[in-house]
């Protein structure tokens, strides 16, 4: 079978139990899923449908229901697992019409399902559920009442099953193919566009069997003063000596991601990125060393914060944040931030891409890791490859 | 320079102004454009930075103002005119917060310019507008008045100036390439995700100088019965004989682009796939030989309607979109659908993608155009690519 759900039946079992149970302590009685990451998570449902309104309805009890475009229903049937998930759909022309709104169409479903006055739970702060869709979906279901339910799904999905692990780690072996082809073929004159479309091709190929996935973020890699932009993609200007390059990539396993960040000087680096990569390695290394179950979010950040504040570096930004299914255009999940301020307690199974990326006023430097906290001890590092700054003379 | 404004100041002074008309039209002192397109049509900002929050601010006089995240506004820097526009940024601990909201500092901005009780338009229909940030932003603007502005930038980019359609005609010769690699490479045994992986490296490499850019949407490919999906990607299964793939691609230059879907079948095709074609392709032509200056979007779409109803195939879905400038997740610009019931009137410069795919129950279709509305008679046709099922035995 060429498509269909990615996981177990019990996988998805579990993931709807434990969504149910936050959804009870959220006095919420139906889900509205917006976040395609949390679509496919709940029902498997995948595909590039998202650009237009579709949603899983998930009520207390009884199946999850994928909800979206006519013609898209035909992936849903192909993705989802029918024994599991119920599929229907609105028909073309409420897509983007000035005239109708799929969320009236919505709005009927749940009347339909006898829900019209329900405690329904949104996800306020997502891409996928605008302004205009939230008026229009409680103008029409006038007897419901919303209940922001941003980020519900996104935190039960934060520590990873045996069967996701899995996946991530067939991402990490993609995502060290994928940077060592970007450090190998970096040299002067090659043009960035170039070096873009090697990256790209790499990571679809993927490792043997394990087909490659697209990653939610295009590749980015400024050079010289650009890297001082954390999220410039590329031109078509050459690789120059002289110059630092840093490549922000990831491997990506049937839409589970694990990103990875080195960069590269072309000629004999300057003291300042020699500097920078020594507090820099010194940060990762305490931050892993304090990623471990019961610590918090903020321990890891702490912990890199000391080394830089030694080398007298202020990033100024968090240093990261958690990784696992993604869909355009985040790969991260957007619950806990790396930062002083975030008490988050970290769990085994919890996923972070530890990204103290330095973005300075005319250069930059980006060493990353995607790790694992495990059930004790110092957090795994999913990739393997050498931790440096990368020179070629 | 590596990065920086795509276009003339010129350009982006039409823009402006054309803009600001539209605003006046519409009762609005200021514009928050959140749309990463409208952004980049407006100031030049590129970046994918556009998962967190950020907007171009449009006062009615005065410099627009780019607003982002802190680490953006060395990207802003680097792609805007600063003598024409404005880089102001929110510190790092307002990304993904719990305890604070960028919007609660826009508005703050808004405050400081002045605007704290203006008519703000806003885009309530976009994906990056979320409902939080809408009720957010005038929770803390008390005295503002909200209006929807959804599309306003998107419609002024209808109609293309010189300078975008050599943008687009680029992107075109792009297309054709990607097109013609997926054509040629299509084969039984072929691992889907390798030739994504070819696909997606010519794309980036581009036409001699003109370096590719990354398309709004990733390839678009199924085969055999799950070409029914219009959104499937692909996966690690081999193309076989007896099937057919459609690819849904496009060139991209500088974030314009111009789609292009052509389908293959691998053997001899069956009876109802050859009527399909010999219907679709009488539905094309019928189609741009319709699509003429100061007809009607509705027209293009009658006119494939009736080639379609004469051939007993009711597709149930617009057949087509406006395209130019565009960032995930979506290529297309969300005004004109060619469909039945839009009436709005063509013009010179607005450029389509005339897009008839056909999805039945358990086979699919697509061959489709990028047209071009030219002052008088049929539109253009952007790509030069044989329009016929491809075929190899």
């Amino acid at each position: 079978m060429p498509f269909g759900p990615a996981f177990t039946p019990g996988e998805y079992a579990r993931r709807l139990k434990q969504t149910r149970a936050a959804m009870a302590a959220a006095g919420i009685d139906v889900l509205i899923a917006t976040d395609p990451s949390n679509q496919n998570w709940l029902t498997g449902y995948d595909g590039w449908s998202f650009y237009v309104h579709q949603a899983v309805i998930l009520p207390m009890e009884g199946k999850p229901v994928w909800w979206g475009r006519g013609q898209d229903a035909n992936g849903a049937v192909r993705t989802v697992d029918l024994a599991a998930v119920e599929v229907t759909s609105y028909p073309d022309n409420y897509v983007q019409s000035t005239e109708r709104h799929p969320m009236q169409h919505l709005a009927g479903v749940l009347s339909e399902m006898g829900l019209g006055d329900a405690r329904v739970g949104v996800e306020m702060e997502n891409y996928y559920y605008s302004a205009k869709a939230h008026a229009v979906l409680f103008d029409t279901l006038h007897g419901a009442t919303p209940v922001d339910a941003t980020a519900l799904v996104n935190r039960e999905r934060g520590c990873k099953s045996p069967e996701e692990l899995a996946f991530m780690r067939k991402a990490a072996r993609i995502a060290e193919k994928v940077q060592t082809t970007a450090l190998d073929l970096a040299a002067p004159g090659l043009r960035k566009n170039d070096l873009a479309a090697e990256i790209q091709s790499v990571c679809l190929r993927g490792d043997g069997e394990d087909w490659g996935d697209y990653p939610a973020i295009v590749p980015l890699m400024p050079s010289g003063t650009d890297a001082a932009a954390p999220h410039l993609t590329w031109n078509g200007d050459v690789m120059q000596t002289g110059e630092a390059t840093f490549f922000e990539l990831a491997g990506c396993y049937r839409r589970y991601h694990v990103p990875l960040s080195r960069t590269i000087y072309l000629g004999e680096p300057p003291d300042h990125l020699r500097r920078a990569e020594e507090a820099l390695l010194e940060g990762l290394e305490a931050g892993i060393e304090a990623a471990r179950p019961g610590n918090r979010a903020c321990d890891i950040a702490n912990a890199l914060g000391a080394a830089m504040e030694r080398a007298g570096i202020d990033r100024g930004a968090r240093c990261g944040y958690p990784i696992g299914l993604s869909y355009p255009p985040d790969w991260g999940e957007r619950t806990i931030s790396l930062r002083s301020e975030d008490e988050s307690v970290l769990k085994p199974g919890m996923t972070f891409h530890f990204m103290p990326g330095i973005w300075m006023h005319d250069w930059g430097l980006e060493i990353t890791e995607s790790i694992l906290i495990r059930e004790a001890g110092p957090a795994e590092a999913f990739c393997t490859l050498p931790r440096k700054l990368f020179v070629k003379s």
